[in-house]
């Protein structure tokens, strides 16, 4: 039910969803008078592989995610989860209240032994490619053990949705050199360097673009405002374009004959493509969507899930992390990699 | 002397600064051949505007900070320094060595009383004009009064060679809600709240693009990853771009028609008109210029000293530093605002 649009986006969305993926099913927690209508509108009936499961609140945008969960027992994103918790579905998207689905998720499906926080995950383009960083928000105060999980998730996330062994790990710095940075970045470079994983070191922020690693771990605060930095300078890079591209009767034709071009160049920045942020760390696969994305951008959501799903992501971060635990407690200093 | 090009940037950058500038002398410090060299080749001789001041060492680009600041007491960077302190030289303009920078000029030139740590500002472009952001890289360690003295510092740069009174101060957060961000960012919001100075309250990554305060405070790490960020993104995106109209016959076409247009917006995000990182809590004017810095950019940051001389830009830091040291010996919670 959530996100700024709310299910006039979400359920076109998984209706669009289902016609391409004959393998999943999708089950719209809400006010089913809310989700019929919307249904009845695309003249599409719930079936076997589209359900409807009621669920009665909405969480607010802007609540407070502590009172959203103490008090909204029956909302869409808590109902939601308790069917992941539960066995019902294998994966709960929403592209609601971001605060309010971290506390519900970590309250409902609770975290996997051996990770202390869960940590949000995003796919950004890079030139050669693509990069997974994380965490983009969950947690603002991060010790160095938390980053090291985050690297294990992220590195297991890699692996299992796009087939890569033994995915590189880069720890989002202000330089290189190991002398560099925080005493928690500090400490973290030497739990990767101990832990067998593919571990690139130090990177900087020009390397997130230029796709040096796979996987850039960074703790919550560092993430979201290089991710926020970014969308503020494509935006001001795109409305600089504009305007020299109307700047006058010649520049408006020049703008005429490069539009395809244009066009192009900006189907490949689309970020609605990278929407989904993989939610990791809990007993369950949760994602969580852009609140303003539309039915496109959505459904690349909802293929997220999906690719987790099918990847056995979830399976594999447990069995990673229970590897790991292992070898520590059994003084093992180098744990098997990622594969 | 330093930076990656060396006198071969920096001298002819100096001699084509006092071109345009009639009131501004320069002191070129380093070896005196290499110096002289440079200026032969320009037939130019050093005369009462343009002197030259012997240093026999040089700072190497990756020498480690306390070892430049130990072992190389003759280095052009410490000598410019050391002019600075002597009165001799207002301000200290270098390409060299970041770190020993930082550290040389803070030995040297020591802090203003009532200033914890030196910060480094740098101008940033915005959808609608400019804005300044510090601290970008000097501090990874920051307490909450760090982020305070930044946020008085950088909005007296901003009064001083803008002369824009009482310039707006953004707290870079993961949100704009007070109970958003660590530890720190929102001690540091408590102490800016009741300092009497224009604070605008706490900002996201994508204000800073977006113009919507005059002074970005953050910590060094958080700056600097959002710098470096930044500059992996235009990099990204430029390549992108390239790439789109070198595509086909048709779109190399378009290029051509666009070329006008795109010229202009490269002129307008060109990096280089913004080059020149100020060092302020230092009793004295020191710019860092990018070590890649070319003739133009440099100069760019020979302007950036000149203007904060002329703005007083020093001693109105000392004074509002005292102000607000006198306010809270004495107890008056609303000191008196940036002017």
């Amino acid at each position: 039910m959530g996100g700024d649009h709310g299910p006039h986006v979400t359920v076109p969305s998984a209706v669009e969803y289902l016609r391409h993926d004959r393998d999943t099913n999708i089950i719209l927690v809400g006010r089913p008078e809310i989700l019929t209508k919307e249904l009845n509108a695309l003249n599409i009936s719930p079936d076997s592989r589209l359900r409807l499961y009621p669920a009665s609140e909405i969480v607010g945008m802007d609540e407070h995610p502590a009172i959203a969960l103490r008090n909204k027992k029956d909302s869409s994103m808590r109902v939601a989860l308790n069917l992941v918790k539960n066995g019902e579905a294998q994966a709960c998207i929403s592209a609601g209240n971001t605060g309010a689905l971290l506390a519900t998720s970590r309250f409902v499906l609770k975290t996997i032994p051996g990770i202390d926080r869960p940590a949000l995950a995003v796919v950004l383009p890079t030139i050669s490619g693509h990069t997974y960083v994380l965490d983009l928000g969950a947690n603002v105060n991060c010790t160095a053990e938390h980053l090291f999980q985050f690297g294990v998730m992220g590195a297991t996330l890699v692996s299992s949705v796009e087939n890569k062994p033994n995915p590189s790990i880069g720890l989002l710095n202000i330089g290189e050199e190991d002398i560099k940075g925080n005493d928690v970045v500090k400490q973290a470079a030497g739990l990767f360097r101990s832990s067998g994983l593919n571990f690139y070191g130090n990177i900087e922020g020009d390397d997130i673009y230029r796709g040096t690693t796979n996987v850039v771990v960074c703790d919550g605060f560092v993430g979201n405002v290089a991710l926020k930095t970014s969308e503020g300078l494509a935006q001001m890079l795109a409305s600089y374009l504009r305007e020299e591209f109307r700047r006058s009767l010649f520049s408006k034709l020049a703008g005429l004959v490069a539009l395809p071009v244009i066009n192009a160049f900006r189907r490949r920045v689309d970020h609605r493509q990278y929407n989904g942020a993989s939610l990791l760390g809990l007993r369950g696969t949760v994602i969580k969507s852009h609140g303003s994305a539309d039915s496109f951008a959505f459904r690349c959501a909802i293929k997220r899930a999906v690719d987790e799903i099918r990847g056995g992501t979830l399976r594999r971060i447990v069995e990673h992390i229970e590897t790991l635990r292992y070898n520590i407690e059994q003084n093992i200093t180098q744990p098997a990699s990622v594969e």
